[in-house]
């Protein structure tokens, strides 16, 4: 990922950034002169615009209206407040789609994705990219310069929908992409291992999609179709922002991700903008869903390697499109929000400043609920606006680096959730909120990070169902543990290489642990070196008195094998033993480790602490070191309300 | 509905009607003999023919074969036998499908809909209508005036497999459809709410159905499109219903609606028949289904304003559709008959006759079993038809005004249950059940009522999940409050307009309740207006303490506002408040409220109360006023049978 | 099935063979040397070879590469290792799909299966088979006399992933397979029942395969779909088979067969082959799974008629295909193998030699695991090699008779699973299934077998869920019992005829019982005659009281009917009821009986008691008499090891 941080966007006033997706398009002229008020009594500095705005934009093949979007910028201007973009590409218009049957997507089973929803186009779709890049253009070339415009904001969630599409222009797409990974078909050949099911190809031109087959497709050609998928957004991602910088230098470029369960098909740490941003939604029915919203936060964090990011889109309270959709309870939505502040977020913007009266997400929260201003969630925006410009000085600050890394890999989430597995049940993210939610409840900080990441920074690395692990990386974390680090993995590592083959003999076991065989979670572990220290045994069924958890010393470091899934509580037991001798412990007074989450930001001068209550009861803080900035719910320094969060400033 | 009662079939004999499906042509012709014979036996008077016989009537395309139907009406003619005539156009012959293709249904996912079963056909089709028109001219020209055919039944229940098409020729049909119901697409655009999402529409040409697509499509596509589905089906009827009266002069019009959980696509009350008749089928794996026959039969009286009906089908026993089939235990084939009976119709016709030796539904129950009627089955029917002759009196009486109404609305049950809702758990016919069963535990009659019904008759008017009001209801039921009415609704009431767009600030509630906010059924009311009481408090969880159900005086009457889901038994408890001082009350004696269903009918000179016992004891009468017209199980005046049923005769 | 028994292949050492699916085309040249040396090691003497090789074989159309195959086998023979040769024809070549897109299958609802797995291919594909049959042709010429091929191994599991494929190919192929079934059109739709919902057929052009229909598609249409798509792959067997006779002559040739829960649609007691193999899998988080593998192989022998056949396929350990896929425990793979030859195997095969590092199945567990030779699991192997050798006396023994059969049939079981049934939960397998377990828990042997066998020669025959019966079993039945035998059937038996027509008045229950009537499960009896003896009576519910089991002499036999299910405990608890009388018993010792599963081979002068500890604890069997031939576990003749096996021979 690049990042440019130089051209991260800065508010004419130096604060940080609050808003929303603002889309005037569903209301009365009227009503945007009470936005516009309203959004100057919440606080509101910037908003995303014409996200979903093409068709009255282009309201015909080449035919345009920019009439209405000036007004709006200018209006938005004239008061002040900032705009972010959009290049109106999400949702392609009818007539378009009526013309050009072909650029919708295609599903495994053959079917056609038709319009009525959203993001119905094939990302490798020749015909939308021309289409989309002349939109690109045409909103470039027009506000590039505007002085409102302080950001763009490519497409929109690129994949939520059409991440995985099999039409032929993807067919076609697939094999340009596999003739320029492999270069030949021998390659290629040897790679997907096609000597098994008499998949032997002799020319690119033979090869599809893995569409729905008899029985299960050829692993490695699932796993390359995941790659090409999240590079094949990328590319139209890069041909935006490409566009975007010719005719608009200097304004920086974002696409808001979707960093947590819902980025499985992106591979965002691979892709280029100029800064990040990202969208997060809680799932309240989910187990340790507020925790979640941290991990998503501080993965984010890890992608923009600790520098500041925008939160592009949360909620204020419920949303539509889960099967129960569960309001926000008293104090959750400012905890929520600055709870993306702590892990790096110097814009703090909503879907959506107005609900919407019609359409699919009427029933979303936003800033200005169905009610109106008068209510009492208004009231807890305007409110949370205060606190951000209380926040002002944080901004540009980045992220302390915790004494312990979670590593984080999208190849290694594609490849250990394939079919044909020991079990069905792997779940990677599953297993990396685990460890980081058992650090929570322990009170020790920790950083989500990606493989690309200096892993010499931290005391400990947790490397969570490493399973595909290339040979550099192979190499950085030898040379990790051997330079003094300690090296955590789980069961289900270690276990292929790039190519999804089978590393015979468990090759990381070997190299790291000297003996210790490990290729599987429900094995219990062979010890046959000297220096391998068992920390668990298991204690029942065939397995009993068989070594579950061990650590061995290499060089001037540790590494160790959990060989089983724990769970949230299982871990929090296990990691105080892990942890022994690393360095790596909590920095919160003992009665705060677990119902406190402390992160920390820093410009190298002052460092903010931010306290959050991860629970439903107020907490004494007692005797804080530092000044009070910010407290939602009680304002006193020396409590947490329930679902609070505070922030004390701390000169260095 | 137009409904022309002085069309309704009468019988020459002044009876009540009895019957079934009678489908001789999967018998020797020495059976249709001794059917004749069985059904003397059985007092059945009517059979409903050639439903689906359109293959062996037109065995090649305009090739006809009458000979053997002509017998088959001439056999039961000379017994005395009436005849409701099929138009035999539900299910197309192999021929037809092979020569048209075109006329096959085709899924939301673009999947063909082949021949094998039955009712694969698109209802939009020029072709189909085409083929339909010419049979049931041949048999309103050939029948029209045969003295035994006694009514028309066309097709079959329309819509049981082919309600939702989503075809090119669907797609051409709703697009003129639209243009009629909006004129420009204008208005389309602004009912649809097509800013949302980039879905603005510059042509109707460029609209297609709400086919599979990469997320929610527009719910109020949506809410068209079921809105279209239906008046299809219904022009369909119309097409049919046409032709017979212009070939077959003062023969009444029936078809077979599904009123009930199976009708949720068909909205029969906008449909347009001489006669109502309706199928009914039990659930036994379903809660409350012994009482949901009774809803299904009061609201088909509903359907037909109270006029009689005919119950065209229901079983005999178990049926073979379900994944579980439950034979019926010993009284409830009567009971479940002499139900409907109470609530309406003047006709009870089985599917079917004799049980199918071959075929889909061979396992389905009927009059006459496969080990044929040397059974108890068949002697409980012999039992049931002389029940029957018993009841003739009541023929052509209508429903007594209950004092509570039920309001129950297509749109309503459409709207609420869309995808992208707060939650997809809402089930508005099971809320609409939820009141009826719990009025049933408190004895006190209660009529479901569609929109057009006049609301003065009733003491109270209950509107579980009015969710979707248009502005002459709203008016309806502000007049009916005002004018002394005691109006009661529920959570996720008065959220949308006829547009699916959101009423902003709740204005159902605002306009009854003065005050009273109320937008979703997990939100606990804020209190403003002063005449609002609090009938009851939650008392647990974030909402203790807030008010949950309320009661407010506006002109004359009240209007109630219960803001979450209770369940039937939830409902028993919170009745009784909430009727206090509406007049609405039970006309039982104490002891049977609750254990004995009471349903009356009456002629304006005599009255006849059913008794119908819910449990499965028997219950003590004692001192009944009336003449015992019919009892099964025991025949005693005194004791209604477990199971059992009573009808009392009382003059005026 | 017609079994050639002198074609059966031999041994030169005159051993039992033992081996495994070898695929050297996944590995480098110099593992086939050390595969050979390892091979040798364990007492490997046969491979499976080139199963899925076409790709390789046949680089281009008609463009063949045979020098890796000459090696490999030339390698296998100088090491005495003898080679099962496959036609190579499960999995087509890129190439030929990408050339012939007409052969890939199309599912129920017209989506096509795509290359990426395997067996995508339509058997009914004329370009299909005539390029399969041109690869047969080679290979049988090229190797047909080669000294090594000692048998030739068609396709492989015909069926497993192309049983049902509804492309036009299959369509028009189902029409010549009606034409010749029924002859005339008439027959077919009297067979159909096409009186039924207007299905009444003119031209056997216009009959499709029971595609996705609007409901339930002809029962009669389905059933015989069912049949055709088991004869269809037959048919294809055939052709294969015919090449090999002409161009390999004297070699005899198998497919292997998966008989057990997933043969359910391949009636492979109507194929055609030389000798027969199966394939079978445990599936561990199943009930009675272990007890299943003792089913399977029992079928298969019955299916061979008592005669020997080759195990081609099952594990080591673990597989890969299933949702959770246990490894398995000490001793439970000698134990599984060993089984099979109590049950007639004189070949123990597994796929695969060596565990594969890429593809769908790098999973799976093999002979050589991923860790290599040096590993617990290759020690087993080796280990069981050598009990194979001390075993090689038993070799072309036949079962020895039971006093029990269980009649397995493919028509009922396709017929009694049909939808809209009386109840969706019908499991003929299960039921089967639990009739063998309750038995193994009473220590009495019983013999799996298809319905052409003769059934005089057993003491009882059970006949599970005998729901379709056509009249020569029905007089074959009768005679049975009038001369003696002891007939058990259950509930939904005698149901239907050939043409799935319902038995009007029970036929079944009538001729056998003189007036019992059962037609159904959950019905109670009804007695009518008075020689019925009732057995066991409901004892809850509104049947309480009525007969549930019962018993009636007829000439000297006589016939049962359970008329419930009740599982392996309810079955467990009701046979010594059921067999009083009968003279079927267990001739284990009493302490032997559940625990230890029994099973017998002779060739006449010899017997070979195998004893099967079902259970987790190891068994005293304290003073069995004859030669201890094989002991898995502890080596002792009075202990059998928990999960092991033990062979004593005993001279006649």
């Amino acid at each position: 990922m690049t990042q440019i941080t130089s051209s991260f966007p800065h508010s004419s006033r130096g604060e940080l950034f609050y808003g929303a997706d603002y889309n005037p398009e569903q209301w009365s002229r009227e009503t945007w002169d009470e936005d516009v008020k309203l959004m100057k009594q919440a606080g509101v500095n910037v908003v995303s615009l014409a996200i979903f705005s093409w068709a009255i934009i282009e309201v015909a093949d080449d035919k345009w209206d920019f009439a209405w979007l000036d007004e709006v910028i200018n209006l938005l201007h004239k008061n002040g407040i900032a705009v972010d973009l959009a290049t109106a590409t999400a949702s392609p218009p009818p007539w378009l789609t009526k013309a050009h049957p072909e650029v919708l997507p295609v599903t495994k089973n053959g079917e056609t994705l038709y319009p009525g929803g959203r993001q119905h186009w094939r990302p490798t779709s020749p015909i939308f990219r021309r289409y989309a890049l002349r939109l690109v253009e045409q909103l470039a070339k027009r506000y590039g310069s505007h002085p409102a415009v302080i950001a763009w904001h490519v497409n929109n969630e690129l994949g939520c929908h059409n991440n995985y599409d099999f039409s032929d222009d993807a067919a076609e797409a697939f094999r340009t992409w596999l003739k320029e990974r492999y270069g030949t078909i021998d390659k290629l050949n040897f790679a997907w291992g096609t000597a098994f099911w008499s998949q032997h190809y002799v020319d690119f031109a033979d090869i599809l999609p893995p569409r729905q087959a008899a029985t299960f497709p050829n692993p490695t050609q699932q796993l390359d179709w995941a790659r090409f998928s999240s590079d094949a957004l990328g590319a139209h991602l890069d041909a935006e922002l490409e566009a975007l910088h010719k005719h608009s230098p200097g304004v920086p470029v974002t696409t808001n991700y979707m960093l947590g369960r819902g980025t499985r098909g992106m591979d965002v740490s691979s892709w280029k903008v100029d800064f990040v941003s990202n969208d997060h939604y809680r799932v309240q029915t989910e187990p340790d869903e507020r925790d979640e919203l941290s991990f998503s936060a501080n993965l984010t964090s890890g992608v923009a390697h600790g520098a500041p990011w925008w939160l592009m889109e949360h909620s204020t309270s419920a949303v539509n499109w889960q099967g129960i959709n569960i309001p926000k309870r008293s104090g959750e939505m400012a905890r929520d929000s600055l709870t993306h502040v702590a892990h790096g977020a110097d814009a703090v913007c909503y879907f959506q400043w107005r609900q919407s009266k019609a359409g699919a997400e009427k029933y979303h929260s936003a800033m200005v609920p169905h009610v109106g201003p008068d209510s009492q969630l208004f009231r807890d925006v305007v409110k949370l606006g205060e606190n951000m410009k209380a926040l002002a000085e944080i901004r540009g600050s980045h992220r302390v680096t915790a004494p312990i890394a979670i590593l984080f890999d999208w190849d290694c989430w594609w490849a250990s959730e394939l079919d044909s597995h020991p079990s069905s049940r792997v779940n990677y993210y599953r297993e990396a909120l685990d460890w980081f939610v058992a650090l929570l409840d322990l009170g020790i900080r920790a950083d989500a990070v990606t493989s690309p990441t200096d892993l010499s920074k931290y005391k400990v690395v947790i490397a969570p169902i490493l399973y595909l692990v290339d040979d550099p990386l192979q190499q950085r974390i030898h040379e990790y543990v051997h330079d003094g680090g300690h090296f955590i993995t789980t069961y289900f590592s270690g276990i292929v290489d790039v190519n999804d083959h089978a590393k015979l003999g468990g090759t990381l076991g070997r190299s790291l642990d000297d003996g210790t065989e490990a290729t599987m979670w429900t094995d219990p572990i062979d010890i046959i070196g000297k220096s391998v220290e068992v920390i668990r045994k298991y204690d029942s069924g065939d397995v009993k008195g068989r070594p579950a958890v061990t650590r061995n010393s290499a060089g001037k470091g540790t590494a160790a094998y959990v060989s089983t899934r724990l769970g949230v509580q299982g871990l929090k037991k296990l990691l105080p033993d892990l942890l022994k001798g690393t360095k790596a412990q909590s920095t919160l007074p003992p009665s705060l480790r677990g119902p406190v989450e402390q992160v920390i930001r820093s410009d190298g001068h002052t460092e903010w602490e931010f306290l959050i209550n991860r629970t439903d009861d107020p907490i004494d803080l007692k005797d804080m070191e530092g000044d009070l900035l910010v407290s939602t719910g009680v304002e006193r320094k020396a409590r947490l309300a329930e679902r609070g969060i505070a922030v004390f400033r701390r000169k260095l």
